[in-house]
């Protein structure tokens, strides 16, 4: 069985594999947020970071560890469960397609962290709230509008869009990059709603996917399940109202 | 042939597909940098970014030009670029591996490049100067060391580099991942020379490798050569000496 390790407690980075390993029903284990009396938890996770017994390990999480494997990077590892979870195209153009289109959500998700965290990870979001107030103010006016105007015109240009209920970024047919996305704007509306939701009206068929990801069959039940755990002010995506305008 | 597409005047992160070709001996047209009467120069690529025809635009550059395939973000185009001009090694594991350490890199660039725009990409560093100060000296004193330890542990981890005279990521062969790391190593030294140099202090591999990968044969030519732009003030890394220490 896959295994997933990520911080427990926040959705984070992980949450980007959960929802691609949720929606496609494929069986895994949360190993930090498991029972440290089953070899699960945090203990678990760190293990790996300190082996030296293993050649190649993750910088970060999350990462994956599926047999003798062990893939950091989340963008990594969706892209190598994509094929075999059924949540890519066929064919090595489709597949790169994907892929970049998730690298640069990956990149709007470091920026949205780096929102409240402009000077530092190893600092409190107060010692840098200065900081964050004009990083936020950029963020707010440039970033979202750019980032969410390029995922737009990916949805316009993607031909089986025209009338369908649930727009997709490649093809008809769910992509990990659909459900990424789909997280990225939610987070965003978590942690600065006013923002976002002004973006999201120039954007309708961004704001139609973000509407439509959680009537996936898969998808409604992990969002209304305990696994999915609720935004918080530890994640990458936080309410500070005072960011937000 | 292949076409890259970046901006003129600066390594950037265009630099990390140059060093790729150049060392693969790949021949390559760098269009921006090209003639405008001949079809070349910033509007060339410019015209990739406005065309409403093509279907799967970049978000931003660099992005590669290889017939039909129009790809963006470092990483992905590196990845796909590997196999086909041997930088990679064969298997799915270890080509994984490598790009799994390559989007470390990235990472590693993109808050390279933060340290002198904590605030923002649409302002000047003489706007965000306060900023930059406070966020340098966290990249200094704690993700200069933590990146820089990932992959010095890495090189050591890697059975062939004992007694190696060039030490490599991925078993004894170059890979596209060592120019990059040799390349932002570089960067890094031009940046924030004093506190690069005090990390490198501390990985000998790493220090080994920086060392080294200039002296293949491909890549001396290369560094010596016009094509090879010198670091300045408007790339990515930028030496600002009120940042080191």
């Amino acid at each position: 069985m896959y295994q997933l390790h990520y911080w427990p407690g926040i959705q984070g980075r992980g949450e980007f594999v959960r929802l691609a390993l949720e929606a496609s029903g494929t069986p895994y284990l949360d190993v930090a947020r498991g029972p440290q009396e089953e070899g699960q938890g945090l203990p678990a996770m760190m293990a790996v970071f300190d082996s030296p017994d293993i050649a190649r390990p993750p910088f970060a999480c999350p990462f994956l560890v599926d047999g003798r494997r062990v893939i950091g990077q989340t963008a990594a590892i969706l892209h190598y469960l994509g094929p075999r979870i059924g949540l890519v195209p066929a064919g090595e153009t489709d597949r790169l397609w994907v892929h970049q289109v998730q690298l640069t959500i990956a990149d709007l998700v470091a920026e949205a962290h780096d929102v409240h965290h402009p000077v530092g990870s190893s600092l409190y979001y107060e010692e840098q709230k200065d900081e964050a107030l004009r990083r936020a103010e950029d963020f707010r006016k440039n970033r979202i509008p750019k980032f969410f105007g390029w995922f737009e015109t990916l949805l316009e240009r993607n031909p089986p869009n025209n009338g369908a209920v649930v727009p997709h970024l490649v093809g008809a047919r769910l992509s990990y990059a659909d459900l990424s996305l789909y997280q990225v704007v939610d987070g965003l509306l978590y942690a600065l709603p006013k923002a976002t939701r002004r973006a999201l009206k120039k954007t309708p068929f961004l704001a139609a996917l973000h509407e439509r990801i959680p009537t996936h069959r898969r998808v409604a039940a992990y969002l209304a399940s305990e696994r999915r755990l609720p935004f918080n002010e530890e994640g990458i995506f936080r309410h500070y109202p005072e960011l937000d305008g």
